[in-house]
């Protein structure tokens, strides 16, 4: 199809469709003239995960490109290849003037509770310093009763994580894995936030006694 | 304090916390002067709070502004005051032209879990939004089976909710608290996505026998 037809079919201009052509989130089609290409149905499908991962997600346009080379490359073990990526939206680096007492504190808290649960990590995942970075944060902030919530974190999450591998293994064939992952990945991030949401509004309820002002139904 | 001190205790530039009293985001100190002005140890702790949302918590300046107003505001109840201001951030709007199939079918299914599940929640709490939001992408992008999981997410964050209300709960006067609520559920949201990501990289592992390129240790 043409550049106006992948336009109509995904609901997305084709100045946008231009821009993501330009930064590479979306590959090249096949030149059919000077100033023609055609397009096939997987830049209709990448089109809409672009726009997932921009719109839901709310990953940059650079965090959106370097999720989608991860995918594209083979060689890149998917859950590593993902952490990279995702890692530029919420790495926090260590103090500039290198690890501080609440830094050092905070790391040898989470190898211990990492080796506590069994986990096999790399600490190339830039997940590993964004978690210290927060666990250094409460610290520095005085609220390090907060994370007294860890060791149930990584519980519930290495059940989250144990569904949604399964889940997505599931598919079969690796594309669809893949595609699976990312998008699972990112949206479930907001998804989550947004069910904790509803979740403290409901425990709020129980434990304060507050009353929400527009209960539902 | 004058500004250079809370500027070199805070680690802040004078130019930042000139931009945050502009903004709203932390009081205007006690005027002694025509230009001069006396800052306190809550202003420090204000500013630590900025940072910690903006650094950690990735929080845009409009947003925190919105967190930290409903957290000065007594007669909001917390955690709707909470929800509805960091709603700012991931809510995912209707379709512009009207909810379509799809967040038809998503509302229906995020109120059939919320009812299974017993929990009173607001519908003017913009995770709803935010969830159905998610729930109707998946199924736009062919990825039904993605909400498969949101049964377990509800049954963890249920548990991970009343742990984190009875934390800040424990701290007994209502600043202290207020404080736990905002710093705990803006950056616990990071927190989790990143233990979220070790545990799939740990899940990962075990199921599709990938292996850490640099392994932790």
């Amino acid at each position: 199809m043409r550049v106006g037809e992948l336009s109509r079919r995904s609901g997305v201009s084709v100045a946008s469709i231009k821009y993501y052509l330009r930064e590479g989130l979306l590959p090249a089609g096949e030149r059919t003239g000077p100033n023609q290409a055609d397009y096939g149905d997987a830049h209709l499908r990448r089109l809409r995960m672009i726009r997932a991962l921009l719109d839901v997600g709310h990953l940059s346009v650079v965090a959106t490109r370097d999720v989608l080379a991860a995918v594209d490359d083979p060689e890149v073990p998917l859950f590593e290849a993902l952490g990279r990526a995702s890692g530029t939206t919420t790495a926090t680096p260590e103090p500039a003037d290198g690890p501080d007492e609440a830094w050092t504190a905070a790391e040898r808290t989470l190898a211990e509770h990492v080796d506590a649960h069994g986990w096999q990590v790399s600490d190339q995942n830039p997940a590993w310093d964004t978690a210290v970075g927060v666990l250094a944060t409460y610290a520095r902030l005085g609220d390090d009763d907060l994370a007294g919530q860890l060791d149930l974190y990584m519980r519930v999450m290495e059940e989250v994580a144990e569904s949604e591998v399964a889940a997505v293994v599931d598919r079969g064939d690796r594309a669809r894995t893949v595609e699976g992952v990312v998008v699972g990945t990112v949206l479930g991030d907001t998804l989550l936030a947004a069910v904790r949401r509803l979740a403290q509004q409901h425990q709020s309820l129980k434990l304060l006694g507050e009353t929400p002002t527009h209960p539902r139904g």
